[in-house]
This record gives structure tokens, sequence and C-alpha cells, in this order.
């Protein structure tokens, strides 16, 4: 299997002895995980015990590129970051783009594991194999633009890379995230994890290469996915100019826009003011990321009102759904505004909207007074209240203190009933696609090792028609246990651990991407996997994070929906009177599992699936 | 007289024809005027008619670092803009340092000269010798800090240095600054200059080095400067670490803290909350100018309430008091975050703070209602009221369209004898220093040749006690005359021509600075001038740009002060009962002309004068 030169390197980096150490990527690892968020989730399973506080010591945050990031095969900018979420207790990961991660290849590193916490706030910074802990006493309480500014200044190089958390980091938030650039690896509340460990931003150079093991088979294939770039219907015609707003105009017409904390979709359909369309009046460049021919990153700044004038890379889709319809905010130019906030806070823009969204319905049923929000008038569609409470949510201030660890905590504080109205799987608050109309979403939800994810196993086979592994019914619970299983284990392995860009792939490769990253790897690695090999990557990678779960103490009650999906049906628009019962979850979930070769009852991964998958100490663990 | 190879390149960018051309810098221009706002001044003298509308295409921008800016001389990073000012009507220039300026004499430019007005929003970069005209359609709007960031982006050179305009400038308001980095060329409005240019930004990026005549001389004249620094009983040990807001403790104790647009100083002295100590406790970090080893400049963070996260460079003493003493506002927090937002929207931090003091007064008075603010209760110390105003001003909104181009202006609009309360010279608004308690600097106020401008010949003697060139009492008005032209010949020569930076000479070389500039002139430009030339190039300057302004239609009866000054005494503090009176004017403006050998009546120079000073031109200009 092995034929070539795959030689990784891992950084370790402990922030208690403040010592770093290089370790040699064990070639098992690479051939089991690939790299990104497989190679993070191994050592996550391995080295953080069951029940380990994750916003303690003993969680350990791993950054972890793939093998492609730093070359110049298009939409493999990324890297994943890996950790015990403090939002769900379950495996958190989320994938950042820009020009951090391929830097951190330049520098020598696979994956840098943070472990440990630091005395007083500090941040490290690598210079190839060079690793330095600074003082980040002054750093603490800047926003994240500022900051990455600072420690440009202080090391004089402006071409450092640079992540960091912002107030809400540092202040635990359990919806804080990081950020490099101005792109978040935004979910799961993983810049709290830095905060918890002092540690405020890790500042990257290096001046090497990434090593192709095959020049030759890497032009080809390399050409091969450029090909397909070109030919792809939508990629540069559409997707390129307009990036992911697109998708509002699309699920707006789908009737799967949720809107007004999920109370108003079908309903409450702001195209006019949120589409594409009026996005594109905002539109003032394009960024790319770190070698991408294709750039969808949209640059747009707000006209009008107190917000003329800020800039902001994004909104994209899920935050104008997030500050826009969910909070049935329908200014633009506040949504821009609200999105660059976020970035700036370090508070990840869905967890934040949805939250507030969440905080709007209780305000307007009375749950929570004006007495609860300080007179902050916390109504659907106050744009001003939402600006307020979101930069208040980041310090920790009177009612922002109460929304700051995201809706599951906040309706535990409340009481009150308010649970009901908390939209979140696992702790994770829903992104934009109403499941009702797209129930694959919505087993996806309701499965997905990370909470409500929409990132673990998107089923664009149901918004963008598709007809990829098959064709599919989106408001058919059909065969959705099969299509997910299928989506969540191809997406794990191209995108998580392979760490190619998702919409790349769903746009130009969506039947060929297994293919694309087996000829890529064996071109850049040496490392030899058929499709179905790297399918069965992904499929490992879902396997020991539900393991991992399982261990925390998750259950199949956990792989559900928030009450209203399963009472209320949508009562307007295209996918009008679509609702999923708890009978239609309980029918998929049996499916899936089954699929999944896992106890169909229980959900629990059998021992014959985990030995055929090489994890046979996870079904130790396990005991099953 | 000359003995080297001072071969100066100057750059001239015509906007409405995009294009540019090199011109060498006549010898004569370097010998009569050295550099930087000499050179300025006497290609605005030559070339920008008398009547010229200062926001029309006529008018000029002249962008000049001085000999030894991108030398390795201790504090010489800065560089003149010089233009027609459209709040004065009079010269306008404006001084700034931070990186741009070397950068620019690393492209091989003495100069750049801006001419003519861009069809539609245009940005210039500048590699060494090519120009290149971009366009700016989708960064007109944009902040200043965003706008230098998508610059760099753009150029994909993070190491690209830029100047550029704000909202504030594209709106032409006449309080609008030109912004570098996180610093700013301030007063006198050339931010709207480049608006009504339609030029959003000037980048430049050079790979050369500046010429030094001789290495030997060279080496000896720093030396000696870096020895004098070190002699210095405050640069390092005081000023360095404190910078600037020093003062706010001195000028207070001194009862010279103006406050509340001028009504209340002496009584109101916030150092509690505003001086020193205070500021410190907002201290995250320093800056340094190109090459200065002192970095005066301090990195400030706001800490409580709705500013906490905000990052300034900054605020200067003269911006404590802007937006500190002179609103009332005692919120050191509020300070910082009103300094951050002007830089990003291009307003002047001084002049804005200022007119908003005004507002206040009238506000306070009735001669604003909340009709005219749009229910915004503008009264004295409320900082959130601050804040929002200074936005509007930058857009053009509401009240802020009313104070977007100073007080003078403002006044105009309003009426109901509120230029009583405006308080300018020639329409630019006064700094901190009362001068009812501080003499001479109010003679340098009325008669600096840009209207009411500390930089033009800072008292020093008057602040700090300095015996040079002689002992001063700051209350008398005796001898002042004297002193303000040996203060503003010494400093446009060593500060405004060879662009030194003023803070390091009133520190370290207070008595040498002349003798100074010119030993470093001759190392470095093979230029030889005795210390008395050096003076005598900046009593040429002070008398060109006098020329200019009678040309402009300025009479004696400008050089005077708002009415409150000659009017209401002190009513507390250590300067008690202190006044100018007319009377105290006249003498003092008798005797400043008398020693300028300027008519004693008119204030106009004589022939005799601009003969001497190799000024013929000019009187024949006159008539004289």
């Amino acid at each position: 299997m092995y034929s070539g030169g795959y030689t990784g390197k891992i950084l370790r980096v402990n922030l208690t002895s403040k010592t770093a150490q290089e370790e040699k990527l064990p070639l098992a690892v690479a051939k089991d995980f690939i790299g990104g968020a497989g190679l993070g989730m191994k050592y996550l399973f391995d080295e953080v015990k069951p029940g380990t506080d994750a916003l303690g010591p003993d969680n350990k945050l791993i950054f972890a590129p793939g093998p492609f990031t730093g070359t110049s095969i298009p939409c493999a900018s990324r890297m994943a970051v890996v950790g015990k979420s403090p939002l769900t207790g379950a495996v958190g990961n989320a994938l950042t783009g820009g020009y951090f991660p391929a830097e951190l290849k330049f520098a020598g590193w696979d994956a840098v594991i943070v472990e440990g916490k630091a005395e007083k706030p500090t941040w490290v910074s690598i210079k190839d194999s060079s690793v330095r802990f600074h003082d980040a006493g002054s750093l603490w309480g800047t926003m994240t633009f500022d900051c990455q500014q600072m420690i440009k200044d202080n090391l004089n190089d402006q071409n450092t890379r640079i992540i960091c958390i912002g107030p809400a980091g540092e202040r635990l938030s359990k919806i804080a995230c990081i950020i490099n650039e101005r792109r978040a690896a935004g979910r799961k509340g993983l810049g709290a994890v830095m905060g918890s460990k002092n540690l405020k931003a890790i500042a990257v150079r290096g001046t090497g290469k990434v090593a192709i093991t095959s020049e030759e088979k890497y032009r080809a294939a390399r050409s091969e996915m450029l090909k397909a770039f070109k030919e792809s219907p939508v990629l540069y015609s559409a997707f390129s100019p307009a990036g992911t707003p697109m998708v509002v105009d699309l699920t707006g017409a789908l009737g799967i826009l949720s809107a007004k904390n999920w109370s108003a979709t079908g309903e409450f359909v702001p195209v006019d003011q949120l589409g594409l369309d009026a996005q594109n009046t905002r539109k003032i460049g394009k960024e790319h990321c770190y070698d991408c021919p294709v750039g969808c990153s949209q640059m747009k700044l707000a006209k009008t009102g107190p917000y003329a004038g800020i800039l902001t890379e994004g909104p994209e889709f899920e935050t104008i759904y997030s500050f826009g319809t969910q909070t049935g905010v329908v200014n633009l130019d506040a949504v821009i505004a609200a999105d660059r906030l976020a970035d700036e806070l370090g508070l990840d823009s869905m967890s934040a909207g949805v939250t507030i969204g969440f905080a709007m319905e209780l305000f307007e049923r009375g749950i929570l007074t004006p007495a609860d929000t300080g007179g902050i008038d916390l109504k659907f569609g106050n744009d001003q209240a939402m600006m307020m409470v979101l930069r208040m949510m980041a310090f920790r201030e009177g009612i922002g203190d109460l929304l700051a660890d995201g809706t599951r905590v906040a309706a535990m504080k409340i009481g009150k009933g308010s649970e009901k109205y908390a939209m979140h799987i696992k702790g994770l608050e829903l992104p934009a696609y109403d499941v009702r109309g797209a129930k694959a979403h919505g087993l996806n939800y309701a499965t997905a090792y990370t909470g409500a994810d929409h990132n673990r196993g998107y089923a664009f086979q149901e918004i963008f028609g598709i007809p990829v592994p098959w064709e599919v019914d989106r408001l058919s619970i059909e065969g959705k246990g099969k299509l997910t299983k299928w989506n969540q284990d191809v997406r794990a392995a191209t995108c998580d651990c392979a760490t190619m860009c998702a919409f790349m792939l769903d746009t130009a490769l969506p039947a060929t991407s297994t293919q694309n990253t087996s000829a890529l790897l064996e071109a850049v690695t040496g490392l030899i996997f058929t499709p179905d090999e790297i399918q069965k990557v992904g499929e490992r990678l879902n396997n020991l994070a539900k393991v991992f779960n399982i261990r925390e103490g998750f259950t199949r009650t956990d792989d559900t929906f928030p009450e209203r999906l399963m009472t209320e049906p949508l009562k307007d628009g295209a996918s009008k009177g679509q609702v999923i019962t708890k009978d239609d979850l309980k029918k998929m979930l049996d499916e899936y599992y089954t699929e999944r070769g896992w106890d169909t009852q229980t959900g629990v991964p059998t021992r014959a699936k985990l030995e055929e998958l090489g994890l046979s100490t996870a079904a130790d663990l396990l005991g099953v």
C-alpha cells in the first residue's frame, strides 16, 4: 500500500512547561486517517481521557492541515482544528482556509498539538522548526484583527500568518471561535479551548516547500482536477462570483431558509433584502484562499446608517441566516456589521446569531423581559439590539453573559420552558437549512458526531439536485440512512481528512472526489489508496468519533431534533406542511445505524464494524 | 556652498491625464528649502495660482520627506504634506511619521506632486520608478485601516506602505485627514484635497537606499545625535515610556489645559481620569516610526463599557484634549475609542473634537437644540453622544453634516452669535494649550501661516522651562515677538523642511537643532549650511508662506484670537486671572512684525526682507 515518501512531522507544544518537541507522524496514522480532522481525531481519542474538562488543561487542541495543503493543488488550503468541544462535550472540530494552513506546512508541520495550560496569557510563534513562547499580557483583550497586526509588528514580519482568539475566547464563551485573517475556525467553541489554555495566538512562518513524491503524477492529477473545475456548470460561472450567498435564493425558493428562530421558515423569505442581488450591491471585491483559482469569498461593504463603512469578508450564507433571517433582521448592512463584529470579537457567527434569535423569541414570548435584557428591546428584527447583545456576549456583560455559552446553556439558566425554543442538537446551534423540507439534512444534523453540523454530511443532493450517488427526493425519508452514511463518509475523507474545500467538491467533483483524492494522495505522498479505501478513511473517522462520544456518555437519545421540528409543520412556502415526526426520525435512524453496521437499537458501533476498520482498541474500550 | 551629491528626484503624478513623470529637484530649491514642507511650499507657491479652489482640480498636494528620511539618522522618519487648505484657505501642511515616508525615499523620490483630478475614484501605486493608476471604485467608502489592508492584498505585498483617506475625505470634510498605518497627516483638511481629486490612496514600495555623501561625517553626526539623546534628562527616561500624554499632567498643573470649549480651563482639570497615570492603565505597548530609537507612540486598549477591546495608537496629548477635556468627556476609554474612530473615518482628531466641544457649548446654551441634533443629548461630558456625532460628521449625516467642515463653517451656518464660541484662528481649531497662560503659544497661534497651529512655533520654553534660546516667563508678553520668530524659524527649518521629529528636538536638542541639521545635511547631501543659514531656511519658508496667504487675501486682522480669549480671564488654577487682551495682542504683533522685518502696521513682509531671503519674485507679486 505504501510506495513513497510521506514523512510527516508533528509539533507538540506544551503550554504548561513551555516546551515544544518534534514527533514523527506515524505512517500507520497517515494510512488510517490521511491527515486533517482524521489525524486530529486519532490524537484526541488516544490522548484525551473520558470525562476530561473541555476547558481544563487536559483537553488538547490539534491544528492539522491536509497532505495537499501548501501545494499548488487547488482547493487544498484548509486545516482542521480538533479538540473536545466545550459547547457539546463531544468531539469538536472546525475547518478553516486562508493562508495559515499552508504556512504551517511551509514551516514543516503536518500538525501542531497544543496541550497543557500556560500560567499567564501567552502567544506562540513558530518559524520553521523554531518555537518561541511570548507573553500575551498586553494582547489579552484585543480584538482579533488588531491582535494579528500587533503580532506582525512585534515580529517585524508582515508576512507572518496568525490564528488567534478575541475577547469571547478569553472569557471562555462556549461559542467562541478561532480567527485567522478575516476567517474563522468557527464552530463548537474551540476558541474557548484556546482561551482556557491562556493561548491568545499562534503565529507561523515557514520557508520550506511541501515535497511531492511523483511530479509526473502530480501534474496529471492536478490537470484532471482543473479540467473538472472548468467543466463544472456552476463553479466559475456562478459560484466564483457569488459565493455561498447564492444559497439564500435557493433555499428561500425551496422554503427551507430557516427564519425567526425556526418559527417562520417558508413565510419569512426576505430574498429581496438579503438574497444574492442584494448582497451584490455591497460587494466590493473577492478574496482567495492560498492558491485557489476560484476565490468564492466576497468582500462586502455596508453602506447605510450606523453601519456605513464597515467591511467584512462575508457574510457567508450561514451568517446571512444567523444574523439575518434567524433574527428577523432584514437590514443587510446590519448583517454585514454583525459578521465583522463577530469576527473581531471571536464569536462563531452561526451560534451567536442563532442564540440571539432564540433570545428574541423568548423576549417576544415574555420569557425574557426588559429587566433581563437591561432594557434592550430584543424583538425580532431589531438590528441595533442584535449588535448590542452580540458585543455584550463576548464581554459577558448583562444579558450577554446569559447568552455567551449558546442556546443550551442559556435555556438551562433561564428555565421557564425555554429549552423548547433552543434550536440546537447536542448543544450545537442549527445551521440554516430547515430540515423539515430536507430530510437527509435532518438525519445528518441528528447523527453528526459534532452536533447539528451541516459540514459533516452535507446533502448537496437535496439542495442542488445533483443525482450523485443517486437521485434523491428531498421531502422523502426513504433511503436517507444510506445517503447520509455516504455523504458523511465521503465528506469526512475528502474534506475533513484530506482537507479539500467542500465548495469545490460539491460544485465540480461530486461524483469523483474519492478518485480525485486517491490520485492526489499517490502523487503527493506515495500512499496508494483505492477510492473505496479513501471513503473507508471517512468511515473510520466517523466511527472513532462516535466511540469517543459514547465514551463521553452520548446515547441514541442524543441523535434527535429540537421539539419544534417534530411537532410544527412548515406553514408556508415550497415545503409547506412538511415536518419530521418522531416516527420519521426513528425510521431514518434505524436505517442509518443499520447501514453503518451499528447496533440498530442503541446506535453503538459493533465490534465487527470496528474491527473491519482496524479500530479493535476502540471496540475494547466500548466493551462490545 | 555645494560640495556633494544631492541629486533629488521629484515624481509628478497627474490624475487628470493618468500620467507620471520624473523631474529633477533643482539644486536651488534644495539649497533654499532643504526639503519637506519647504520644498512643498516652493512648488505650491509657484504652481497654485491665487484664488484657486482648494477642493478644485488646480490645487496640488505635495508629499515631501526630508533629506534624512530613510537613512539611519534617528527621528528623521517624517514627511510633509502640503497643499492649499480647504479649511483655512491658507497654506496647508501637515507632517506625519511612520514608515511611508522612508519607503518613498527607498523608491527614489524626494517628493511626489499630485495634481489634477481623476475622473473616477483612483488609487496610485508606486514601485520604485513604476507608477500605476488603479480603479478605487471598490475601495471608495472603506475605513482607512481596511483600505490599507485591501491594497496590500491587492498588490499581494504586505510590506507596501500606504497613505489613504476615509469616508470623511471622500465627502470633502474640511477637517478630513490623511492616514498612514495608524498615524495621521492630520490637520487643515488635506484629506479633503485627496478626496476632491478622487484619490483614495497612494501605495509605495521601494527597493533602493538613500545615498550618503560622506559616510565618515555621517557616522560622526549620527553619533553626536545619539549622544545628545542619551544625555537628555527626559528623552529616554520620561518621554519614551510616556509619550505626549505626560503633557496632560504638566499643562493641568500650569492651569493651561483647555477644557469645555475653553470655558473651563483651570477649573476642569481631570488629571486623575485622563492624565499620565490613567493613560498607563490602558497602555499595552509602544510603536516606533522608521528607525526611531525612542518610540514615543503608545498603544492603548480600552477596557470598559461599550469601548472595551478598542485599540488605538494614541491618544496623543492633543487628542486627550480634543476628545477629552474639550468635550468634558473624562471617560478615558471613550477618548481611546474616539481616537480610533477618527483615524478609521479619516477625520483630524483635533479639529473633530474641538468642533464637537463647540457644538456641545452651543447645545448647553440652547443655540443648538435637540431638533438640530436629531435628539442626541449633546451636552458636555456625554461620551456616547460624542461618538455618534463623530461618525455622523464623516458621513455628513444630520448634525454631522453641519459640523463636518469644522467650527468656522458650522458657526456660519448656525449663526445666532455662535461664532463667539468657535475656537479657531484662520479657520483652524485651537490646540490644547490655553494661550491665556502661555503667551508665546498665543502669539504663535495668531501668526502661524497655517492658523492656530502649535506645530509651527511651539514655545517649549513656556511648558518645559527650558531656557533656550533664553529664559522665558510664560505669563508675560515681553519679548514674545522675538521668541516666536525664533521658535517658528528654527522649527520650520529643522522640523518642517528637514522633517526631523519635533519631540526629539525639544527633548534632546533644543539648543543645537540647527547645528545638528547643518552637520547632517553636509554628511548626507554634501550641501553646506551654517547653523544660521539653516535657521534662514525656516525664515524663508515662513516668509514665502506669508506672501502666499496675503495673495489669498489674508491681512493683519486675521492674526488674532477668538473673542473669548481676549475677554474672559481664566477663572481658576495656576494661571488664574490670566487673559490676552486686545492690547496685549497688538503689542505682541507689533514686536513680532518688527522682528520679522515686516511692515509693523500691516504685517506685510518688506521688499528688503524678501530680497534678503532671495524671494524678490515674491516681493514683485506683492507689489512691495
